[in-house]
């Protein structure tokens, strides 16, 4: 026998989190994950799963009926739409303004499909003009995808604008709302978004691990007139779908869902529901304003232009000669706070500081401000 | 706007879990999991993902380096295994007694590569006999894969010895050890599997929604020598390894980890480690033996033979005249007891009563006895 190893138990700090997620969880909600255990199939967690797809179609702002939270993380999400509408040989267009745009282009190329890519300025939000180009230069592609809240840059699109264009030129649209569900404003419906993911650890404060997910009539009617079979048999809606609805009080076992993380979702997102959308899109708008006011104080400059600058994200420059590691291993050291390192193309450039869900309070703005003004001089 | 849904807080009763799974989760699991949350990417939570990993290559009994939990459960580790190491058009010994065999079918296809079945009776263990003249039939096939403990009937079969076949006619092992894992002998490294997954919500007793998985050397050198991509980016192993694996003391994101998930696994396998694998295994098998005992005082009938008895997972007939879904109904509504109904081929004819790691208690024995008593006369 190879030995048993002996640790003990992990017992980690109370952190602030204001870097690009997770955020802040709710009390509440780890209170919910720490409920008791029942079984996938309970009559009990059946019920309480048909509640949690009203609360992710409230959070959405749609009646899609193919609406449910995906096992696994927001990149699971993003493979869900992609594997799930995209066939072989398919064209996507595919606009890349940051490190999930390119992350979706993967995803169409591994599904063999082809991308076409519409690229922007990292920082900067896709530009429709470019995109009604792509489209017109392309009456064969099928989808248009984007990114409406790039957690990279911290730069917000336009999403109500690219998916009509996407309807006009006939194509689906697939968005990624990873970061941007309930912390600004989102109608999947009003603005005809056909497939549309998110994360439950950004505005939602849920605990990470899980993806809500939404499909518009059209989308499910690509899926359900495919030609191949869907390449994942974990992320196959047609599959999953059996377990998330109730054909006739019957549901059908087709993974092990993950029982308490639902229960922490189902929480964060009756939370959310009983503040209301519109309040938790201007709570997110106020906090960014206190936090903007701040920063400008401390002389720090924002990555992205105020008109598309997301209020849960805001990348700043790191000033000429501090050094970006040491100040973000202080603020966690001495004041448990995170805030986050930049990604891709602005690695060692920029922090990103969250301002997401449970994490939007006027205490955890004071604190950041106060620890950077602290550390930085 | 839509209009918000209004739903109580989810208080879930207090069940005990005596059904395939999720099994009763450890106390101690559920309260981990409660711990604040910290970034996936803070010190002190890459530290506890060393340990974590160090705890599943014990429980697998394995030194391999390619040893981590995937970010969903069992099925996303069983697509994994097959989408990481198998390319379209090799050909895969796949072997079918049960639900689960079937399933790896199913990714075997869709992965584009081909199933060559070797089935066996529901119930019985798979057969060596045939599965040497399967692999003696098939000169150009890259894989032997078969499910250890198959949950639809409680019938376990030699991995030991099919690995050794696999190796014997120079086949990869991919194994499915999502009801094994903990409950009995299980060795990687000695009997030489090459790819096996796992569960988080069985023998390990942490909730569900996780997947321990192993890749040998071998699969690792096959996985390195690919000629086409993964097909899921999600699920692709070079890249995940970046991030449960310190380079140099660096981690690269990949995805969001699901940290409070995570606490849970490393708290349950821990206290594997305190118990010990082999008492683990052994406890298995005593509350199995009492289990047994009382089960035929009531004139139940085990599916599975004794000599390939799962001692964690009891598959029994229905008695003839009882209605199956009012007892278990019964169970569950007056003593809060699931048991699980049968599954495939054994729907409306079987039970499953599950033993499962922190399950396998003499007092669940003994409540599930007295309850059946009860119900059934």
């Amino acid at each position: 026998m190879l030995p048993a190893p002996h640790f003990s138990a992990f017992n980690p700090p109370r952190r602030i989190l204001m870097g690009p997620g997770p955020s802040d969880v709710y009390p509440e909600v780890l209170a919910a994950q720490a409920r008791p255990t029942v079984g996938h199939l309970d009559p009990l967690f059946v019920a309480m799963m048909d509640e949690l797809k009203s609360l992710i179609q409230y959070a959405f702002q749609t009646k899609n009926e193919m609406t449910m939270a995906v096992s696994a993380p927001g990149s699971a999400g993003m493979e869900t739409c992609f594997v799930n509408l995209v066939e072989p040989g398919e064209k996507v267009i595919v606009c890349r303004n940051g490190v999930f745009g390119e992350r979706m282009r993967q995803n169409v190329e591994r599904v063999g499909a082809i991308a076409v890519l519409v690229d922007n300025e990292w920082g900067t939000p896709v530009d429709p003009v470019a995109v009604e180009a792509a489209l017109k230069a392309n009456p064969d592609a099928k989808f248009l995808a984007f990114v409406h809240a790039e957690t990279s840059t911290g730069a917000l699109s336009d999403a109500k604008t690219l998916c009509a264009l996407a309807k006009q030129y006939g194509c689906l649209s697939i968005v990624d709302a990873v970061t941007s569900l309930g912390g600004v404003e989102l109608r999947v419906d009003e603005w005809g978004i056909d497939a549309i993911y998110s994360g439950s650890q950004k505005c939602l404060s849920c605990v990470p691990g899980l993806s809500p997910v939404s499909f518009s009539p059209a989308a499910v009617e690509k899926l359900k007139n495919r030609k191949t079979p869907v390449q994942s048999w974990f992320l196959d809606q047609s599959l999953v779908m059996a377990y998330w609805t109730s054909a006739g009080g019957k549901r059908s076992y087709h993974h092990t869902a993950p029982v308490n993380a639902l229960y922490a979702l189902h929480e964060s997102l009756r939370l959310l529901a009983e503040e209301g959308l519109e309040n938790a899109w201007k709570r997110h708008q106020d906090m960014h304003l206190v936090l903007r006011a701040g920063l400008e104080k401390l002389g720090l400059k924002f990555v992205v232009a105020e008109a598309s600058r997301l209020p849960q994200l805001n990348a700043i420059y790191i000033p000429e000669g501090v050094d970006d590691a040491a100040v973000r291993t202080r603020l966690l050291k001495d004041y448990n706070l995170e805030i986050g390192a930049g990604l891709g193309a602005l690695a060692g450039k920029a922090w990103r500081i969250g301002l997401m869900g449970f994490g939007a309070r006027r205490e955890n703005v004071a604190l950041c401000l106060r620890a950077l003004e602290e550390v930085l001089n």
